[in-house]
């Protein structure tokens, strides 16, 4: 834990920033959960100074569930309370001390969504206490907590994947038949998520012509025969996720287009990785997807209705750099080293089905290594 | 479908207001899931108008997930486009129309921070769009619309509960013994309960000391014998969510000092059942509770670490009115009719154990009807 304070300490230095605050209620704010490794459901403020011990304020019903080794921990019992001792906090601070805020500039805040979090009230209430303090958008030093990962962090990506797998091949696979409903399969595949860590985001599973629907939600649809099945899952591990997923075939010998699309989606997929490598522009890799799905016949416009790839972390769309093309207001940027990323082209064919394929791999200076690996072959089950 | 949007375009008729906007990225807004009735990932807006068809804006990989017989779907492809029909839709209102969002003025926020939604950017860019406009905090419009439930949601949030009983008597108490963790019982309650429709919420499953932490994470910890074990848990039935705790001991003789406790604690219970009635002001049961566990000779300004309930609908703490003392800046109010609500005392002994009992209630005009039963003596397990 102290390593990732200190982490955030030098990021604060760097940008010459003397604190940073993250205030929530109902978490909304993913870095409270980064910072104190649970969900807190009480309005609760963190502020990390640049040096020296942090502190944190919430709810004495909560406050038990804090390290108090790494935090100062100061409790309320009552709402009124909360604001007397956030005026402690921040009337202690001298004019113009610099402190950071999840918050964007409005005429920015559409292309920055990710870093768009504290609310309009909080974000007033906060910052009307001590009106001498300067506050700043913490978008830069989130940008470099959270768009390269420690080595701690990969080799949690890397179990996160492996864990994924194997729960997959092992537990979920032999499960699966036609007659069964999507929602029993997400429901299988979030409990063995659950055993070994955590799940990293609701599983996806679509059944034929839901396969078609990039985000469905699993429901009551039996998994029919004759039919392809997608399956997007994930398992949470020590605050990284994998994001994973599978297009099987159930039965016995797919047809003619399913195995033609499942081929061009693999070799979109191989030809971003032959491109993946930190330096490189993500659109270079976008690219090369989309120019593998125009040669097999598929116009990419049409059929390939998002981007390769998000970066990866505590959020499975994590803060980093991805894999899309950008665009006239956020140009696309070149990957980074030790940056975590999905893989996954995709062709969907309304109300017929739709196959994707994704991994996780980690950026490297040479290449990339992976952390996942979809079939080059159709699975058949 | 249609009935939702036709109750909320009511409540906007009655607030002489011309329209509601939800507008949010990152799933934020529980109104985005209320009025969709599923989650969406990308930056999503809903307009009810007071009259007439609700338009969606989301991206084009999310458009096939809205029900379109009930909105007027468009749809983006890249962010910028996403300003663009933002402006199509706030530009073609008459000065003045008055538009409800999801903030709250700065002054207020802290005593009422379940409306405090919207992102302090996301706010800034809706309302820079057409400056003519009249925006206005939906608080009002959103408390009418769900402190008191229709007898659907009344009838879903009766199965939420049966549910949640069912799979804790049928399924989770045979499989509970010294030696399993936390973390494993709480990975099939959720598996369990995803199976019957879902997750209210994270699972508590804390043993012995645990037990007095109230929002204790289940974690790797053993369960043991000779000990308290506290499980908080509910099931999500179509929209309408259930909360329920059971405090068991593990063997087959609680302590004198547990036994005791229990008892003081379902007392609370039933002298809060005793008083909950539409129209009583709410800091009537919350007092009942508390005299009751002084009479047992446990103070409950040291061992009673919250209030006695939370309102209970599509998020587990709902908006409307529960059961507590009130503040200066909030005062207790009167319980409504057909609104439901939990009641939960618990006594909580630091470092050596907790017991709390939660069940579910439908306040009526005569009293409650009540949605579960904890048991009055502790089970052994």
């Amino acid at each position: 834990m102290n390593e990732k304070i200190e982490r955030i300490q030098n990021v604060l230095k760097k940008h010459e920033l003397d604190g940073w605050i993250v205030f929530c209620h109902h978490s909304y704010d993913i870095h409270q959960r980064y910072l104190l490794e649970k969900w807190f459901s009480s309005p609760t403020l963190t502020f990390i100074p640049q040096d020296g011990k942090p502190t944190v304020i919430t709810s004495r019903m909560e406050g038990m569930n804090v390290d108090d080794e790494t935090f100062s921990v100061i409790t309320y019992s009552k709402g009124s309370e909360l604001k007397r001792l956030m005026g402690t906090l921040l009337n202690r601070f001298i004019p113009e001390t610099k402190i950071a805020l999840n918050y964007v500039e409005e005429e920015k805040v559409l292309s920055h969504l990710s870093y768009d979090i504290i609310t309009s009230g909080t974000l007033k209430a906060l910052t009307s206490i001590n009106p001498q303090l300067k506050y700043v958008s913490a978008k830069d030093i989130i940008f470099d907590i959270r768009a390269v990962k420690t080595k701690k962090e990969r080799e949690n990506h890397k179990i996160a994947a492996q864990l994924a797998e194997e729960l997959m091949e092992n537990v979920v696979e032999p499960k699966i038949k036609s007659g069964v409903t999507e929602k029993e399969i997400a429901a299988l595949i979030e409990y063995e998520a659950n055993k070994r860590g955590g799940i990293a985001f609701e599983a996806i599973v679509a059944s034929g012509a839901n396969a078609a629907i990039p985000h469905h939600k699993a429901g009551k649809k039996k998994i029919a025969a004759e039919d392809v099945l997608l399956i997007d899952y994930g398992v949470a591990y020590e605050g990284s996720n994998s994001d994973i997923t599978h297009t099987y075939w159930i039965g016995n010998k797919p047809t003619e287009k399913v195995l033609n699309v499942y081929e061009a989606v693999h070799q979109a997929k191989e030809a971003a990785y032959s491109k993946i490598k930190a330096g490189v522009l993500s659109e270079v890799v976008e690219n090369a997807v989309r120019d593998t799905f125009t040669e097999y016949g598929y116009d990419p416009e049409k059929y390939f209705i998002h981007s390769t790839g998000h970066p990866l972390g505590i959020e499975t769309h994590d803060i980093g750099i991805g894999i899309s093309r950008g665009s006239p207001e956020v140009p696309s940027k070149s990957l980074l080293e030790n940056s975590v990323v999905t893989v996954e082209p995709g062709l969907y064919f309304e109300n017929e089905f739709g196959i994707r394929l994704e991994d996780d791999c980690v950026v490297t200076k040479d290449g990339s290594i992976r952390l996942s690996n979809t079939p080059k072959e159709m699975k058949c089950l």
